[in-house]
């Protein structure tokens, strides 16, 4: 013992970081093993993790709706108004939709409200502003999220019955998901603006740019979407803050099926000029896309899979397959970021979007590695991307073989959160993501890198394991 | 010594690998660095290097010279007859020019013989293809290399009056350079094939979409072509064989300039469907764009900055800069590459095309890290990608700062090669190259790496000896 310390000491600290400082600020070398017990050493939820783990009926839940995922076939088949497309903003409801969890009107961020006042006014069910507000605090419009009518929305979020939305249809279960049109970037409604020239650029995207495009993507030759969002990964793209590739192969798709129709050429040709210059225009359809491939392993009872990842700039919110319609909510996480000239993280509004269903996708941060180029909206090093990447198989339940990603050697880009693996390991899913001023109306700030909060995943495996009374335990199978 | 021979030998062996086989094999341990002397190992070469090295006269050019490369400005500025591009294509003229360094009828490889008959087809100087062969035999028509005229072609290289060429202006220095039209993929010209389908094609590239084009590129808002093209690099191309990316930014300027014409809906469509389906469309322009940067480094005396790289199919060339118009010439490497099904190396022409004019501006094999998807068309690794343009390093002036690499963390892509970095390292220049089929008319065979051979540096580096002596030594200076 007394040769131990007359020795230069050479320490490997396992777990908390002050023990290491501790021997270091004394003059000996530690090395520090960033580790963190299961399930935050929470003795509780330590238990019920243990319970879940090798369960043969979530191990036999996931591989379905894994399975499921894997085979999706997106393909953008149309573009109609929300109204046509679900039947929860058709006839006369005044209901409005948003992204994230479930959220009342007074708890709601500044860029929300004020997007679901732009659309109040847009939809002609208010005069003013200021109008719009108090019919939205009177509770007059019915707010609802998005996920809850097969939708997702970038931002805010917002979609309401006059907007036109991507649809996109898994063609291999036939699912459909929906996603309203890119703005652009500047005064936008996604974040939060709504002064008139924003509800100008909305009305012509409803009427004149509705109508071209809606005949585009219906005469499309190729309508699939997996082989192009492959594509784009292999061209630096990640589907969520990165679209440049994307965007430029859909123009050239539009492109053509535009040439083979005889509409009026300016209207033609103010379209294509509005989605020449916005690489973030294919992101909506990204989402769509990715809604309708994690919606096709939803719904299996058992299944760990994370389906839904949303923030609707409160809240985090995220779904199960095996937990249906449950929320699991905890307060958004900052966003670590590179902040536009003259703005900070005090000028910020909490995480805000659906647009983590690409996340929940595969793509956006889990697809980092293919992108090297998007650190420079989101800040980090292409190495830093790189690693999220492989640091997202440590809670997938694989990697999508379809979606490959050259850095990775072209292997799959990791996929499929369980939530299980994210309470084990401490590692939470990473999410690349645009920063919203938290005043409404003043658009993007930076954009950046967040977590999901462990939070959900935890409370989302205690109601895992809750449901799993109601599921028999297969034949001769043991815990 | 006795001692050194009863203990387990740990061996490094420096330079020949036989050396280090004969430890393996006597069951040594044994690392070997591959390294090679200086030269070659040929002594008199090794003299000459040394008196290069360090030499202000060359110090002084190569300043020079790297810095207009560094400052040129490449703008796609129009789309012309090569007759009205070339004087010495005007007139009366029955020149065609060809990829390459210099080389007579009766030398040239089957597919630069083919092509030629086609061109000579084509412009209707003769009405069959022996009839075409036996004109070009009988040296009724002057064949000399593009690089003569300030142009470039990729493969067979053939440019014929009647054929539309880009043009391409440095902005900065004035010079312009000219590259032909990517006809697609298949039974194309510049592979050898001049079957009648593919003199029709070049007939229709000549007239319909060569009149959609030439509006289209005058009216183009942005015509600057270096900021596209480090866009393209942050989007996986590293345009020479991939140039995916760039074909697709460019097919986006080149809409919205149609879109303020009005001209025939139908031709028009026609020209994007032609450009939409290929890929490598933009892969002449990049070459334009790369002689027009190359060529302002040209003419520089003393400098030994590779200005010009280029194979005939038989023969692979250099230029310096400080050496003007003379060539450095040595028989063309095999090209190391995935084949497609059914062909092999057996079948193979050698290294041929000025493409490697895109390798000689910091492109292509250099740029290879931008790239990391190129290795599924060329073979190798991501990995291999990375270390290749880390290699070009070694033998580059610098990094060119408006051609970053996200794989090097943002670095520039290695440009302006030193022909004395290439003698005294071994380190020969690498080449991303599509593979001809040796016989006229089968086309593309396959894609690989190739290098330069080491004989064309020796020989430059001999030359700029040479030329050093009408160079007086600055004052005050020693070597």
């Amino acid at each position: 013992m007394k040769s131990l310390f007359e020795r230069d000491m050479s320490v490997i600290n396992v777990g908390l970081q002050s023990f290491a400082d501790n021997v270091a600020a004394a003059g000996g070398t530690v090395t520090n093993l960033a580790w963190v017990p299961p399930a935050g050493a929470d003795a509780a939820l330590g238990w019920t993790l243990a319970g879940l783990v090798g369960d043969p009926r979530i191990e036999a839940a996931n591989r379905i709706a894994y399975d499921r995922y894997l085979a999706a076939q997106p393909r953008l088949i149309d573009l109609i108004l929300a109204r046509e497309a679900m039947p929860g903003l058709s006839g006369d409801n005044r209901r409005i939709l948003h992204s994230g969890p479930p959220i009342a009107w007074a708890d709601m961020c500044g860029p929300q409200q004020g997007a679901i006042a732009g659309a109040i006014v847009y939809e002609g069910w208010a005069d003013t502003i200021p109008a719009a507000e108090a019919m939205a605090a009177a509770g007059e419009v019915t707010l609802e999220p998005c996920h809850h009518h097969g939708a997702v929305g970038p931002m805010a979020g917002i979609i309401s019955p006059s907007m036109p939305v991507w649809v996109v249809e898994n063609a291999e279960a036939g699912n459909r998901a929906f996603c309203n049109l890119n703005e652009g970037l500047g005064k936008v409604l996604r974040f939060g603006a709504n002064s008139p020239e924003v509800l100008d650029r909305l009305t012509w995207l409803g009427t004149e740019f509705f109508g071209v495009m809606q005949a585009a993507v219906r005469g499309l030759e190729d309508k699939n979407l997996k082989p192009m969002m492959a594509q784009a990964l292999h061209m630096g793209d990640e589907l969520h803050n990165r679209n440049a590739a994307a965007s430029a192969l859909l123009f050239k798709r539009l492109v053509l099926s535009l040439g083979k129709l005889d509409l009026d050429s300016d209207a033609v040709n103010r379209a294509l000029t509005f989605i020449a210059g916005n690489d973030h225009f294919f992101l909506n359809i990204s989402m769509a896309a990715s809604k309708s491939m994690s919606d096709a392993a939803h719904g299996v009872p058992g299944s760990s899979m994370v389906t839904v990842m949303a923030r609707n700039g409160v809240n985090f919110g995220i779904r199960l397959s095996g937990t249906g319609e449950q929320w699991f909510q905890a307060p958004a996480n900052p966003v670590d970021g590179l902040y536009f000239p003259g703005y900070s993280v005090a000028d910020a509004a909490a995480d805000l979007g659906d647009s983590a269903i690409t996340e929940t996708n595969g793509l956006g941060g889990f697809a980092m590695a293919a992108s090297p180029a998007i650190v420079q909206f989101v800040g980090g090093t292409p190495a830093d991307a790189t690693a999220n990447s492989r640091r997202m198989l440590t809670i997938t339940l694989g990697a999508n073989p379809a979606f490959t990603l050259p850095p990775l050697n072209f292997g799959g880009t990791p996929a499929g959160v369980d939530a299980r693996l994210v309470v084990d390991s401490g590692v939470l899913p990473i999410i690349n993501t645009g920063i919203a001023h938290r005043k409404a109306g003043v658009g993007q700030i930076g954009a950046g890198i967040t977590t999901a909060p462990m939070e959900c995943f935890n409370d989302a495996i205690a109601a895992l394991a809750v449901s799993l009374d109601a599921i028999p335990m297969p034949e001769g199978a043991t815990t």
